[in-house]
């Protein structure tokens, strides 16, 4: 086991002799998180250093396409004027089926309840975005439309429990340019406020705590001096997740090393992580991650049939891409095959970059078959029973969308979707610290690390497994739950400190 | 969460004003690790205190079969007299290939060298195994032989990269009587001891700890009173796995809640891993757990068919039983069916307790198909293909050995062998405190926690999945850890207390 997964051992308070820099809460990280941190705790009264280890903000969220998934309350603005009404319970019930059992109801419910009113907080920060809803199943909108379907909403067995909607909200920009125009805005809403700093090129080295790990600050390097920051409220971690430390990966999420490219920004090492596992804060659902196989756009690709080297489905195609992808990964098979019609597979060459290489065509059904080596008959069987159901608009195998249902006819094609054969696998991680709703962070007793909070990435929010994952829930909890943080660490300034920076 | 999954607070060193017991090693649990711990801590000379919270010696080993998985080092007496060879290389290949992703190679690479020798020092306990070899397929041996096939050595795809060898070494006892009689040997070996002294119903309620959470001793409470104990050398938690308390299970392995059956001792609340987390110690692999479908015997309910409700195979039916239930469990279907000729259902309906009930017969394929309510064709297509190659003696779909295929003539049987639907799914759990091979306990620095030690089910071992278990590796592995972390303990105790009870 090498260093880079160890927790960092915090300072003690006792070793300091003297404070650099003194504020009431200092945000480790000027991403999506961070910023929102940052301006929640500013508004409300506190004063705020913010450290990030690059030269500029973005972390993760200015890479992403920066759709948010929000709705409940009846709607958000898009959502009506799109003609879309959502429950808070259609959202609570969508996302506690997308969690399963790794759920945290109470932090689930929370977002679902508070979600549209984060919706009208985005868009008085002068978050963009247009009245109007994006037909086509896309992974991401390249449009300037506001709303699109960015899970499994309309896909079995959610729709069978709870009411679809669209939830998926996107900048209003054309191009997959939402993530940069998103912390844009959060930066400029950042600068804006006198009462906070932002200092770049700043590594949080470790945290400042006493002996029994309450949290009073942080140490920092800043042009190649150490420095030590009081926080008197807290500090607040929004320093990424842990997809670009490999050993990291390899120790506690292994199954995300079948994937082809980690997504996220340089800084995504796990040092949050690891800060807060140092002073004793419980690190959960460490296992799990988002790996998918995005296999749309183009949408024509929920027509086709994924099968394993059995010629057997595995799943209904209409489902996230995520979703398929796990089912990729858990099925007991070497091989995965998307399998298309000459049209459909016209759609995939001209418009996806998903990398499948073609493993071979046939002209019937057999010679398919024989091409990949699949079990004489096997294919033949597969299809035939595939195509009898689907020209009856029925798939009581996997419950596609009749939507999405069309006669398989030959010539066929087969592309090459098992994972490490040349296939875009993406993958980040989604365990973190645990915390409360409120970003306060919890060690393995469930009590609160007093000084220390957490959000986005770094904490294990409300997203927990890629096969429950849709677009947006990432930024989505991002931007919430570093608002919520930034918020209780203010608080706590204010409280404990007798800090007089509220307005 | 509730209190049950709470890390214990330690008790503070400084607030320890006397001690009402002192020894050199104190064991919390005298189950197969607790017991094997004493004797080897007693062997090098320290004096030994045993704490065991039932009012016998037993824990979970004297429940189970006590099979003991072992070999390497060119075969063990039982091997070589059956005439099997087994390399130390094959053993280490088979292991690495079970616990996959999740494998601890350190761990894996002593066990399989010690393996032999740890034969040889049961034996020289006293313990009792014949030189013969069970030829049939069991999940435990009811005969006295000595020597069976426990795993997955022969299925694909172990039986290409390993060279299979029976590992399973069974007590010479008639019966299912291994756990008793292991654990009358042990505790007759314990007695015979002058300095191993056993404190039977004494409740461990947590460890004493100084501020660095080093180890000096632990509270118990024996006739309704709190004693002090002060263990110099240290403290080796064997007090089981958490397969007993509900909310811990909830909480890190929700998956093993599919099961029907929590297999262990009362005991098994998790209260060592607790302790341990208490002092800083790293909880790892909480998630996997052994959960399975103990679907033999008879044995010759392998020749038959697993299918989901899409009427698919899902994996060779001849793997050891917990990789099949696995496979059931990460299924994407709602139910999963045993399809059986009525030669073998004669045998099932004789002599197996999985408790599975008739979901329909068929005297042909299409009536069992329609009577199952699966997509017409669908079984037809699938025992067809089967039967296809099983006539051949090849399954080129899961690649069931050649000696496992019959072809399948109605009248076929089928059983509902879904979890939740009255088949027996027995689980417990795999995760457990992170130690070194030496028993040593790790925190998330991966820095040893001075003064503790775990072994068995309250650290986590050489067994990591479900889904890559064979029996016997839970009775090796608690037996040799416990073993490991005694001397550990042990040693510390002459080393660096001065401790004169060295023989």
């Amino acid at each position: 086991m090498t260093e880079k997964t160890a927790a960092t051992q915090p300072r003690r308070l006792s070793e300091i002799t003297h404070w650099d820099m003194e504020t009431d809460v200092a945000v480790i990280g000027f991403g999506g998180a961070g910023g929102c941190a940052a301006i929640e705790a500013a508004d409300a009264g506190a004063e705020v250093i913010v450290f990030e280890v690059a030269s500029a903000a973005g972390g993760s969220t200015a890479l992403s396409s920066a759709e948010i998934y929000m709705g409940g309350s009846g709607g958000t603005r898009v959502q009506k004027a799109s003609g879309f009404e959502d429950s808070t319970e259609a959202m609570f019930t969508y996302m506690m089926m997308c969690a399963g059992r790794l759920a945290d109801e109470e932090k689930i419910r929370n977002y679902c309840e508070n979600s549209a009113a984060h919706f009208d907080w985005l868009v008085g920060l002068g978050v963009p975005f247009k009245d109007s809803f994006h037909e086509e199943r896309a992974m991401m909108c390249l449009t300037d439309d506001g709303l699109l379907y960015t899970g499994s909403e309309n896909a079995w067995p959610f729709n069978e429990q709870a009411t679809p909607a669209p939830r998926g909200h996107n900048l209003y920009v054309e191009g997959d340019n939402g993530g940069p125009l998103f912390m844009k805005i959060v930066g400029e809403n950042v600068e804006r406020r006198d009462n906070i700093r932002v200092e770049f090129e700043a590594r949080a080295l470790t945290l400042v705590a006493d002996e029994h790990n309450r949290v009073h600050g942080l140490v920092v390097r800043i042009n190649q001096q150490e420095m030590t920051v009081r926080a008197r409220g807290g500090v607040v971690l929004c320093a990424g997740g842990f997809v670009m430390n490999e050993e990291m990966v390899n120790k506690y999420a292994p199954r995300l090393t079948e994937g082809s490219y980690a997504l996220g920004n340089p800084g995504d090492t796990g040092s949050g992580i690891l800060m807060g596992m140092g002073v004793g804060a419980a690190a959960i659902n460490m296992q799990e991650g988002f790996i998918t196989l995005p296999y749309y756009p183009p949408a024509s690709m929920t027509y086709g049939l994924v099968i394993n080297d059995k010629a057997q489905r595995i799943i209904n195609e209409d489902v996230y891409h995520s979703r398929l992808g796990n089912a990729i990964l858990r099925d007991n098979a070497d091989r995965h095959y998307f399998v298309l019609t000459v049209e459909q597979y016209g759609d995939y060459e001209s418009s996806s970059w998903m990398g499948a290489e073609v493993a071979a065509t046939g002209e019937t059904v057999e010679e398919l078959e024989a091409e990949l080596a699949l079990p004489e008959g096997s294919l033949v069987a597969t299809i035939d029973q595939y195509n009898h159901f689907a020209a009856r608009g029925e798939d009581p195998f996997f419950h596609k969308s009749p939507d999405w249902l069309q006669v398989m006819k030959p010539p066929l094609v087969a592309l090459d979707v098992t994972p490490g054969r040349g296939s875009y696998w993406p993958y980040f991680t989604l365990g973190g610290l645990d915390t409360l709703p409120t970003g306060e962070v919890l060690d393995p007793l469930r009590k609160t690390v007093p000084g220390l909070y957490a959000a986005g990435r770094t904490a294990c929010g409300v997203v927990r497994s890629a096969e429950g994952y849709s677009s947006g829930m990432s930024i989505g909890d991002a931007t919430f739950s570093g608002r919520l943080a930034g918020r209780s660490a203010a608080r706590r300034a204010v409280s404990d400190n007798g800090a007089t920076h509220a307005a």
